[in-house]
């Protein structure tokens, strides 16, 4: 199977160092980062691509393009793994349709152009007899998307809760724990990594709230957009509210639901007792999907990390490679 | 899609009650309880047998046996969910060999077939072109064989470890909230129909062995059978082991562990602090799976119920429908 790789920041170089590395049966084609790209319709050479873009910042030639790659590129599988845009999509949405117009599968990390156009790219993935699939965009290394597609088939989903950003649930496990303000423990989270120099779209849910948006279709099929969604953050939590919440064995957490029957879609700080299966702590992701038949099914594990994400991209080629759709 | 099941025990009652509820696409021509069946290639009317079944205790005529339908009928998948004979896998073994060999899919959630041979009739499922399928046998409505193989397909599974019986679970958190001995828990356990009249199989640990064989199987395919469990039950536990626990903040669950690269298969009550993502409650289940790229995700949820594993069969039943493995 041949993929071409669109992006080589954290998640891209994960899926390249992981593609080097294991022999899953998948030849990379195409490679382009914003600046550059690479091409070979033999198998790119991965190691060297993953040393030249430490050295130099960029993958290849500065006159290959990412589009070229796209649309023009010999290739079963686009893997679609630069920054999420929540505005516009782009260049990741026009990426994917075109990709998707060419007959091949595609496999995304990005949120911005599911958020904004699940159903359009939906059915473009149908109407061209492809897999459009995207279990790297909610919880990283959590498989839920697959739980709720396979998994719980057959499943009517009454509600979806979880605690989907990690940055903000480090947060909030340092305020609690140590009493700090929200400011101090954000100062923390960008010293270890885990808050970006902009943490806007994390502290405000609007990350959650995009992952909401792809769960709610996942589930619903409704085409729901982020304007849906009924959003606040953790910016402006003080420190008493936290040390309040503890006193009484409880805890606040940044959680997103989504419940169809009532059509509620909220991403908001809930104060949950400690012994609750989502208080998860630091980094982690934690979401419970309840049904029908299964009950309450809830999965914990690490929601972010380069080659977390690597693993649910993986995943997502593995099952395009393995398993066809008869289209139902 | 036909099926034929076999077994009108609780999974059985389950999976027909689902079926006749939802429109699955998913036709039943043969069933049979141990004393009777009944066939029609055109459908049977579920409602009418879950009545008689509930009448009689029988679901069709006495002149039509499971075997004849296995042998004869018109089915695509065949449902076998007949109770576990540990030493033989009998008569499910034979019925699912048969099933393989017409070139049958075969859904089950029997364990003792697969934990004999497993190697066995994957081979004969692979020889056929079809699916064996088991999602039910193992940890109820949480989907992890589904997770290690598809969701976390590509990662090297270094551990599985988890509460996989809900019995022993509902016991121990009874010995560890009211300070019950055992039998105490155990009798209540049986009460509140967590417990069998013959509890051997829960409180020995072979439930739990018989599902890890499967587990080991799944991410190894070395064909271990339960003779290659080291297993310890809880059945000799004194109220004063749970006490002691309590009182260091930890409490005492029987843990199956898989560590494929140490050859380590146990079953054993093991010592956890209360905060252990394990520690769960009542008959819960919980399962830990430990990989290379996904790090640890743990999957919590209903480990046994009527409808709570008709939900895993019917998973499987759907992927067969929707998915067709090429096969490498």
């Amino acid at each position: 199977m041949k993929v071409a790789i669109l992006g080589l920041g954290s998640v891209g170089r994960g899926v390249i160092s992981v593609l080097a590395r294991k022999d899953l049966g998948i030849v990379v084609t195409g490679i382009a980062d914003s600046r550059s790209g690479v091409m070979d319709p033999a198998g790119i050479d991965l190691a060297a691509v993953l040393t030249r873009k430490a050295e130099t910042g960029r993958c290849g030639e500065p006159d290959i393009l990412g589009e070229d790659i796209v649309k023009n590129g010999d290739y079963d599988v686009l893997v679609e793994v630069t920054p999420t845009d929540i505005v516009t999509g782009e260049p990741a949405l026009t990426s994917i349709r075109t990709a998707l117009s060419r007959g091949k599968h595609v496999v995304t990390s990005n949120k911005g152009p599911l958020a904004l156009q699940y159903t359009e790219l939906m059915r473009l993935a149908e109407e061209n007899g492809v897999h459009m699939r995207y279990e790297a965009t909610v919880c990283g290394a959590i498989p839920i998307i697959q739980t709720l597609q396979h998994g719980l088939a057959g499943n009517k989903v009454h509600a979806v809760y979880g605690v989907l950003n990690g940055t903000c649930n480090y947060i909030l496990t340092r305020m609690a724990d140590e009493g700090l303000t929200y400011d101090q423990a954000l100062a923390e989270a960008r010293e270890m990594g885990y808050a970006e120099a902009d943490p806007t779209s994390d502290v405000k849910g609007i990350d959650t709230a995009l992952k909401l948006v792809i769960l709610a279709n996942t589930i619903w099929k409704n085409g729901v957009t982020l304007g849906d969604v009924d959003c606040t953050g953790i910016d402006l939590l003080t420190a008493e509210a936290l040390t309040l919440a503890e006193s009484q064995n409880c805890t606040i957490r940044l959680i997103g639901e989504v419940v169809p029957e009532r059509d509620l879609l909220r991403v908001s700080p809930c104060i949950l007792p400690k012994k609750h299966p989502l208080v998860v702590r630091d980094t982690l992701n934690a979401v419970t999907v309840v049904t029908d038949m299964a009950g309450a099914i809830t999965q914990v594990g690490k929601g972010a990390g380069s080659v977390e994400t690597a693993s649910a991209v993986i995943g997502d080629l593995l099952f395009i490679r393995d398993c066809h759709v008869r289209g139902d």
